[in-house]
């Protein structure tokens, strides 16, 4: 599902109120921050009151696709057509102010509402798994056992359009009084990121079967240790 | 605020429903998690609409504490009484499975169920602020410059006994189904953490300000590449 405007309008769901300045809410912003997430924290009411979990998330097109376990009570609430909140966050840093007060971190949030509805049709279920699987891991889908149908059948997967979003981003150095800038103390951002590390074999791995092309690719790219 | 049990009562609240073997409700397991993270993700609900947004905790006995501008929505709500859901997650690693069935995530999760009230009285807030800063990065309290009156003013400090919570576990390698054993597939885990990169100087840093030796170990301990 797609939508032509290149930006969400501001309302009163989406508008970022504390430190206006930092919110986004064009796509261009909005859509790189979604897809370098590994996960989302879903936010969702039932008899008033809220729960949040995470889970795994692909972007395609204005929708997020989420899936999990037939049985999953937060895919059958999302299926139900409440409304959800959905949250991404990298924490790019810890920014280390001369006074308390000004300490902040630096980061990249996106937060999207929107309401969910099921994918039916093996078909669709099957391209809308291949999208979240490429999402994780480019290469896999195609070098995994597929699913068999009972497998498809087990599974739920849900399509939330993006109904409204809005990004907030910090970055760069503290931002402290003016006549806290002579003080004695050190003061500056402690960057973070999350790395790969070494990967592990499955214990049961046969012989011979080498780590494949794509995976080497892929944490090259996003920087093994 | 404490509580002398060792572990979370399972109520319908807080029992993990899928995959109910990697749910644990004790302390020792959940407080790790939260204490190890420097963000959560907070759900609320107003006018039946869900929210999450991400915010910086300290845990304290058996409470959260969180803070912000006095004039924050997050604060201002949680501190009306309304019930909150608190998200901590740790994305440890991708586990890929042979199958596209099988494939998981590493991670520890809590899920902390709450209602917040103010803290009131310079030296209480005190107090909360100094704990949440020493969690985010200790020894950095007494090196700072202290919160004026009219800082402290303006700052929203809420502390959220946690009634109810879970945690929920994942590690180790993918399991597969026996028969998929034999496939000529790569299985393992791709392994994850979040890791500080070297330090950036605020570039208006006074000459002869070293790094303070608090934050050289802490970032020593916790890995800088």
């Amino acid at each position: 599902m797609t939508n032509s405007l290149a930006s969400f309008e501001k309302t009163k769901l989406n508008t970022v109120k504390r430190m206006p300045e930092r919110g986004r809410y064009d796509k261009e912003t909005l859509y790189p921050i979604i897809d370098a997430a590994l996960l989302c924290h879903v936010g969702f009411v039932q008899d008033g009151q809220p729960f949040v979990i995470p889970t795994i998330h692909a972007r395609r097109d204005d929708s997020l696709l989420l899936h999990g376990a037939k049985a999953s009570r937060l895919l059958k609430h999302i299926t139900s057509g409440e409304p959800v909140c959905i949250t991404i966050t990298h924490l790019d840093g810890l920014v280390m102010a001369r006074s308390v007060f000004h300490h902040s971190m630096n980061y990249r949030s996106a937060t999207i509402f929107g309401r969910g509805q099921l994918i039916e049709g093996d078909a669709e279920k099957l391209a809308a798994l291949a999208v979240i699987t490429e999402h994780v891991m480019p290469g896999r889908w195609a070098d995994a056992r597929q699913p068999t149908a009972l497998e498809l059948n087990a599974t739920t997967v849900v399509e939330i359009l993006i109904e409204s979003a809005a990004a907030k981003i910090r970055s760069g150095p503290p931002s402290d009084d003016e006549e806290d800038y002579a003080l004695p103390i050190w003061a500056g951002v402690l960057p973070l990121r999350p790395q790969w590390l070494a990967t592990i074999n499955d214990p049961r791995l046969s012989d011979g079967i080498e780590l494949p092309s794509y995976l080497q690719s892929a944490l090259g790219e996003k920087g093994v240790v």
